[in-house]
Formats: C-alpha cells, sequence, structure tokens
C-alpha cells in the first residue's frame, strides 16, 4: 500500500514537472528567458516559489531543460527534412528553409534559443545542441559527397561551418531590433529574403550545384 | 591640494584596475572563464576579495571585460588583413588564416571567447563583438560585389553568415576534448586543415573565385 502511495505521487510529480516546463516555455516564447523568473512562473503554476525548486534546483537547471525540449524539436524537424529520401542539395535547401520558417513562426523563442545571453547552463545545452545539428549535416554531406554532388574535403568541419552560419544568418532578423523595427513598419528583409540567401550561401559553400529558379520549390 | 590628492588617486586606481585585467587575462587564457574567480584573482592580486569588488561590482562584469578587450585585439587584427589594399578575395582569404591561426596561438583563450558556457554579461559581449566582426565582413563583401568578384545578393546576412562559419568551424578544433586527444596524442585536424577548409567553405559560399594551389599564399 506504501509502495502504491509513492507511485501516485511519483506520476502526479511528473505531471506537475511537466506541466511547468509547458508554463515556462510558454513564458520563454512570449519574452524570452529574461521572462522566465521562478517568481512569476510559481505564481502562474499557483504554487509557492519554494515548491518550484523541489522540480527544479535553480532558474539555469529550469532553463536549460526548457532550451533542450525545444531544441530537440527543432533537431527533429531538421533532421526529417535532411534524412528524407532524394538528392542531398534538394534536401540541404528543403532543410535551410524549414529551419528558417519555424524559426520566424516563433521569433522570440527562436532567438532566445539561439542568442539570448543567459545562464551558463543554456550554453552548455547550446553547445551540445549545436552537436546534434553538425551531426545531422555531416550525415548529409558524407552522402553528397559519396554522390558526387557536394565537394567538401573536411566533413565535419564544414557541417559545423553550415550550423554557425544558420544560426548567425538567423541573429539578426530574429533580434529585438529587428522586430521593433518591423512593428513600426519599417523595411527589414523577410523570411523568404533570408532563406533565399541562406539556401545560396550554404549550398556553395558545399560545391553543390545552384537550384535555378524553375527548379526550386 | 584636496584635488591633486584625487587626482593620484584615480591614476592608482586605474593602474590597480589594469593590472587586474592583466591578471585575469591570463587566468582566462591559462583555465577559461571557469579559472577565473574573485577570490583567486584577489589572492594572485594581493589584496581582499571586497577590495577587488572595489573595481568590478561583479564577476560577470569583470568577465564581460576581460572577453571585449582581448576581442577587440581579434577585431583590429581582422579588419587589418580584410581591410589591407589589393584583391578582396586574397583579403578574405588571409583574414581567415590569420584569424584562424591567431586563435590557434591560445586556442584555450579563443575557446573561451568564441564558446565557454559563462556569465550573461559576457553573452552580451558576443552579440556586440558578432555584429563587429560583421561590419568588417560586410565592407568587403560590398567591396568585392562592387568590383564584381564576389556574388552577394544579401551583404549582411552574408556577412553575418561568415561570422558564424567561422566561429562554429573553430569551436569543435578548439575545444577542451579536441586538446586533450591532440595531447595524448590522437590525429586531429592541424591548423592548416582547418583553415584550408574554412577558406574554401568562405570563398565558395561568397561566390569568389577560388585560390587554386600556386597563387595560395
Amino acid at each position: 500500500m506504501a509502495y502504491r502511495i509513492t507511485e501516485a505521487r511519483l506520476q502526479r510529480d511528473n505531471a506537475q514537472r511537466e506541466r511547468i516546463l509547458e508554463l515556462a516555455q510558454a513564458q520563454v516564447a512570449e519574452g524570452g528567458f529574461a521572462a522566465l523568473t521562478m517568481q512569476g512562473l510559481a505564481e502562474q503554476a499557483g504554487m509557492a516559489t519554494g515548491s518550484l525548486y523541489r522540480y527544479f534546483r535553480s532558474k539555469g537547471q529550469l532553463a536549460a531543460e526548457v532550451f533542450a525540449r525545444a531544441s530537440q524539436r527543432e533537431v527533429d524537424a531538421l533532421g526529417e527534412a535532411l534524412g528524407a529520401p532524394g538528392d542531398p542539395t534538394r534536401r540541404l535547401a528543403d532543410g535551410l528553409h524549414r529551419f528558417a520558417a519555424r524559426a520566424w513562426e516563433s521569433r522570440q523563442l527562436a532567438f532566445a534559443l539561439i542568442a539570448e545571453p543567459v545562464d551558463p547552463e543554456v550554453d552548455e545545452q547550446r553547445l551540445i545542441f549545436r552537436e546534434a545539428y553538425a551531426e545531422l549535416f555531416a550525415n548529409l554531406l558524407e552522402e553528397g559527397v559519396a554522390r558526387g554532388v557536394f565537394q567538401v574535403s573536411q566533413i565535419h568541419l564544414s557541417a559545423a561551418c553550415l550550423v554557425g552560419a544558420i544560426a548567425e544568418a538567423l541573429v539578426g532578423p530574429l533580434s529585438p531590433p529587428a522586430r521593433a523595427a518591423r512593428d513600426v513598419g519599417e523595411t527589414t528583409l523577410d523570411l523568404e529574403q533570408v532563406s533565399q540567401a541562406l539556401v545560396q550561401f550554404c549550398l556553395r559553400a558545399v560545391g553543390a550545384p545552384l537550384f535555378t529558379q524553375e527548379n526550386k520549390k
């Protein structure tokens, strides 16, 4: 009987933890990691701030978990695009378009994940996830080189370059100043311009044949 | 008289501040930002930890200043290479070689600047300095496009891509695991391989004519 009670509590704890993480991610999507405070989150979750620390030992750990969950979804989405059957050049272009489009759909969250200054625990996760992205690109580059469509001498280094180029390309357009400029109607790059330029940069960089206008999706 | 005493103290304070920053940078160059503690630094400087806070209000602020000074030297060195007279393609290649070589000379410091997980104050400086780097590349791209040697449609976005590609290319080779592997004699990329691959990636990405073996420096 004691065992059953423990199990029930464990389940409740897990559900509660899950709910907190979802609330936390919503806050980050709304106002970046800067908007994520233990006190604000506790209020939203209807619990005492002290109780929140039963689930997450620090704000840094909580932020790192929010980061990792949101980033894993992006890695999965990119992996699906890059791992699809078909021509490696097309898959690389599709993956980049998709990555940019997903970032564009949730700019505040994307900026928070890519570049917002935040606790070192999140920086650590950034390094880990950048390797996960690089791994996906390395697999595609390897396949493309084997099939003679990419010309790359250092696969892993080039994969890292792609990860860096993509992240940095998005920082500016997703940044708070760019979002503010857009809100007041100033001309800024739109998603199509950003992702076209990014695709051009990356395809050339790996020695891939460039898409012509008509075979572009 | 009171004024003169104040001035003398100001000078002493500045000299002391300078000395602390140099000691701090030496610690970061030796063990990364992780090795930088207010207590350790105070001991080295021969002062009480409390006195250190008269000069820097927090470890984050101190780390940010160390970061900014070291990064400014890199920006200046890169600016010199990219701003030299001559062919834009050659200047881009030279700038990349130089940047990689400088990072290689002081790997621990370079890794700390580029990627070590650290206080948000340093992350903020990273964003600022990445824009400074991007500005240098944008100027060169603009000139190269005007002279018909680069083919780039979005200058600023491509400049950002270059910054990201370069930083990310170096993270792996400079990272603690790579340094450890090298120390025990495992085969890892050497500086020449890294900078060759990086130059190839970046020159292609901006549509520049690639160097052939003989006109390469």
